[in-house]
């Protein structure tokens, strides 16, 4: 599982190319809030420019629910990207 | 078709019920680039706060490039989310 943040996309995608090149079959990409675009990124960049035997298996979206320090809570969207290596 | 863009949530989010509401099966919501974020809000504040009948039936990425006024080109992801009645 690569957690995306706020780094520059390209860490992702080393991140994900690099879990790859050790043997794993899947990489889930996960992002929460303002990152998920960035995640999308880090998807297409893998698949376009570095991969092009892996592909998008899955995406899912929800809702998180965050606690702030005075116990405020927020709704946050989340997202999961899951990369395969096509069969 | 919405398309999402630097307005609030909730403007995109009555565009949505709004289309459901005048007896769309399907609405697709598009965005490209950091309005991904703001689309998949979208999504879950329709699905969890105002239509539970509605559901994500398909979540779609790509990579689209854009031209620049002096003609550089740079490429944009994209993303298209369809959400439907349940059936």
């Amino acid at each position: 599982m690569i957690y995306v943040g706020n780094k520059p996309v390209m860490s992702y995608v080393l991140a994900v190319v690099t879990q790859f090149n050790n043997g794993f079959d899947d990489v889930v990409i996960k992002a929460r809030g303002r990152a998920i675009s960035r995640a999308v990124d880090t998807a297409e960049v893998v698949k376009n420019k570095f991969m092009p035997n892996v592909e998008i298996k899955d995406i899912k979206v929800g809702t998180e629910v965050i606690e702030g320090e005075g116990g405020d809570k927020a709704n946050v969207s989340s997202m999961e990207i899951t990369m395969k290596t096509k069969a």
